[in-house]
């Protein structure tokens, strides 16, 4: 074996597809005692170097000894496929990778030393070359939560997290655009802000992101209502055409690493102050707004608790925000319950066209909600004067003009659908008869994730009584909605002893 | 759908076994339309819940399109397949695994709460059952390096991973163990404390782990002179006929979780004090220890840089072990440089083999710090008067008393065996004359790793020079031993621009 050469002058081995998902992350399955796997040393669960002509990833390895495996062959998840653009039986070298330097600063930063710009350029840049394992993303992300960034360390993540990223830049002088810190169930005002905006003229391009650790993000909501997967130029068509549209952030590529970092902080359920900065701010900026208004929800069991969170969130915001020249305006609004009825993608989507409709049953405070953030975008925008903007939002919303501009925009992004209705369905009644002093945002949450939301459009849970509501026992508190009879199992399981989810009170 | 009852009375599917290599990983893989992936709405890269009898494993779910997969099976790793006790065929049930509860309790620990005992004993247990997937076992490890176990929570762990293990019980009334914390290359001396003391008729069930971050770990550098996996039984046995043993601790199950933790550890390159002192003491206790010597090498690029950290961390050892029973003393010890020449497992075996057979050329850091450490345990056992300790430690050595009992170990643990010798050597030679004033511990590990230990016995570095020598431009300041040409090439690409890791001055 002295007498192999180092791996590039190795014999390639052949790409063999497994059509095997594993959630964008690229894997390898090779011959414990392939040549390769032999001369390089390679141990199983160690990452590997693939390489294929110009192209290379990262991949996790695993090894088999199936003799009905091919010694020479290199079987590769669709992630690693996909990167590399192979065809079945093309030639791969299969090397170590390169020495993760960065991995030095992350454990500096778990250490407690702050990092600077250099440093979280280079581990932002090496996660989005997929050279970080779980382990390692989850390092980071769990050592920014114990010692929270500064300020300079989060305008620092947010530039790299822009710089990795494609960028988006419009004719007009003026861009808006919104966002929700979420933790609000339900919350979803963004379609209806973005047809009230473009209806007035302003140039909306929402992008918005898939849930993190809520039960549906305005991407999984959209996505019932019309296609939101769109392409660079597709997305260009649609706000030149409608002044705005309601894409999927990720398929803009915007900003990859947050892409990454999001699976991590689901899988954690936490996601940090800095992160979440970087997070929103990265994508807007890359999205090329110059103005955003940003909905702060604050509630005992909101995902900002107390005033002073908020205020110390909105100034981090606002400043991190002025480095890049983009002007952030920050409202906080109540967070003590969950907004409209639905919670779940699907659930949510048929509020949205309830308020856009200017239904009788339409939920009230989203209405309001809605028109409120709305209004802050026009006078943003300079379409309204200051104090004029809800006004004038809730016109646009009565006259019909909101819910004909959000037609167009479905149609352009593809062509608008009917949000799915859940096969399975069962109530939760109240035990006692009372008024309604609490409701649980956490719980509620986790109740609707685990009948299926979001990965099951349909699933979620129905909201059946507001704050202060007077309840007979018996009366159904809410509805759980699943895709599947298992599913549905699974969370009333979780229900049935989760407590007191909406308290009510004799 | 809607039709379809919850997972347990689903049709099982049936087990595929893939001899798949992960690393002790269990894993399944499944066709994404299979009826069970459907109706439990299971997705990619999700953990599930597998069931087969009375055995159950949570496993790692990727999903396969391939027609050539059949629809009925589900395929699994080793480490799933063994854990299930399955043969080819069996049905196995895939299901949602349960909640997991005890990640609040992670997550909380993230953000700085410390941990009770109920909560640590939930962790360790949902570790040990496989619930906790890597990003999870990092996110704990990291949490509790950024902000350091307290001594109640480290005592807390050090119980719950005793739980969890075995214990073994000896008849006799001291039962004596050495440990050192590492961070010092080469130094071996554990199989020359234990054939001393077992010469003296003192009982040394000695345990020792594999490398975490280091290039080797005692149960690696013994393994290429005697088997070291041995199980219950026969340790037993060794230790009853022989009064001593050097086996590999994982094997014996006595830390499990320790084994999961050291695994996370490594991908990371950190190690936390309340990991450390849970790690060692918990294997001390479970193999039934009463008194324990731990050697704690002190130096600028060791394990333990400052004597206040050695100091602190002895007494938080002393204060941990106190709470058990077990009577800790510390030693501090030289951690300025490297002990003896061999930095890797074969390669340090070879130093061992030398001060045992008293051979010429034998390291004399080596004997001299072996002897001091056994002189401690031949003390702490109650046949040595103290201070008298390391004099007796030398006779046992001198008078040949030492190897003979080695060698005897070594049969009773299943035949003695050749240290192999790594067939690529290269040197790295002086790029200037002078003396020899600072050796960096850190990269010559790193470099011995890179060369491929521990993974490869015959692998490492063999040191040349100690502090203070002199030696002219060209010389040989160590040599690189690797099993193949493409890891030498691989490190000594690293050796190019890692600096002087062997500082010469003029």
């Amino acid at each position: 074996m002295s007498a192999v050469t180092p791996g590039p002058a190795l014999p390639p081995l052949r790409a063999l597809r497994m059509q095997l998902h594993a959630a964008h992350q690229p894997i390898v399955v090779m011959r414990s005692d392939c040549h390769v796997c032999r001369s390089e040393g390679l141990s199983p669960r160690s990452q590997v170097l693939l390489v294929s002509g110009e192209r290379q990833v990262q991949a996790l390895l695993y090894q088999t000894d199936d003799e009905r495996f091919p010694l020479d062959q290199v079987a590769l998840s669709e992630a690693a496929w996909t990167a590399l653009g192979l065809a079945e039986g093309d030639p791969v070298q299969v090397r170590h990778p390169p020495v993760l330097e960065s991995l030095a600063s992350v454990r500096r930063r778990v250490y407690g030393r702050r990092l600077d710009a250099p440093e979280i350029d280079a581990i932002v840049r090496d996660v989005v070359q997929g050279r970080y394992t779980d382990v390692h993303l989850a390092a980071f992300l769990t050592a920014t939560a114990a010692l929270p960034m500064d300020a300079a360390e989060t305008v620092h993540l947010t530039r790299a997290m822009v710089e990795v990223g494609h960028r988006l830049s419009w004719p007009s002088p003026s861009v808006v655009d919104k966002h929700c810190v979420g933790g609000l169930p339900g919350n979803r005002t963004s379609p209806i802000v973005v047809a009230i905006a473009a209806a007035n003229g302003l140039v909306m391009p929402k992008t918005s992101s898939r849930a993190i650790t809520s039960p549906a993000g305005t991407a999984d909501t959209m996505e019932t209502l019309a296609p939101v997967d769109l392409d660079l130029p597709t997305l260009r068509r649609v706000v030149e055409r409608e002044g705005g549209c309601l894409a999927w952030g990720g398929a803009m590529h915007l900003s990859p690493a947050d892409d990454i970092f999001v699976r991590i902080e689901r899988e954690l359920d936490i996601d940090t102050e800095g992160q979440l900065i970087a997070s929103v701010l990265s994508k807007k900026i890359a999205a090329g707004a110059t103005h955003v208004a940003i909905d702060i929800p604050v509630g005992p069991t909101a995902k900002i608790r107390s005033p002073e969170a908020a205020r110390h969130l909105a100034a981090r915001m606002e400043a991190t925000g002025a480095h890049f020249g983009l002007l952030v305006r920050c409202m906080f609004t109540d967070g003590a319950q969950p907004v409209g009825h639905g919670i779940g993608p699907a659930l949510e989507a048929h509020d949205v066209l309830a308020v856009l409709r200017c239904e009788a049953g339409a939920p009230v405070d989203l209405r309001e909600r809605a028109a409120d953030i709305a209004g802050v975008v026009l006078e943003l925008g300079g379409v309204a004067a200051e104090g004029t903007g809800t006004r004038l939002a809730l016109d646009t919303l009565d006259s019909g003009r909101a819910w004909d501009r959000f037609v167009r925009i479905c149609e352009a992004q593809g062509g608008m659908r009917t949000p799915p209705v859940a096969p399975c369905v069962a109530p939760l009644v109240a035990t006692h008869g009372g008024r309604a002093v609490h409701i649980d945002n956490r719980r509620l949450s986790r109740l609707a994730k685990l009948a299926g939301a979001p990965e099951s459009a349909a699933a979620g849970v129905r909201l059946l009584v507001r704050l202060g509501d007077e309840v007979a026992r018996g009366q159904p508190l809410l509805e759980l909605h699943a895709q599947t009879a298992a599913e549905l199992a699974y969370a009333l399981e979780y229900a049935k002893d989760a407590g007191d989810i909406v308290q009510i009170v004799a």
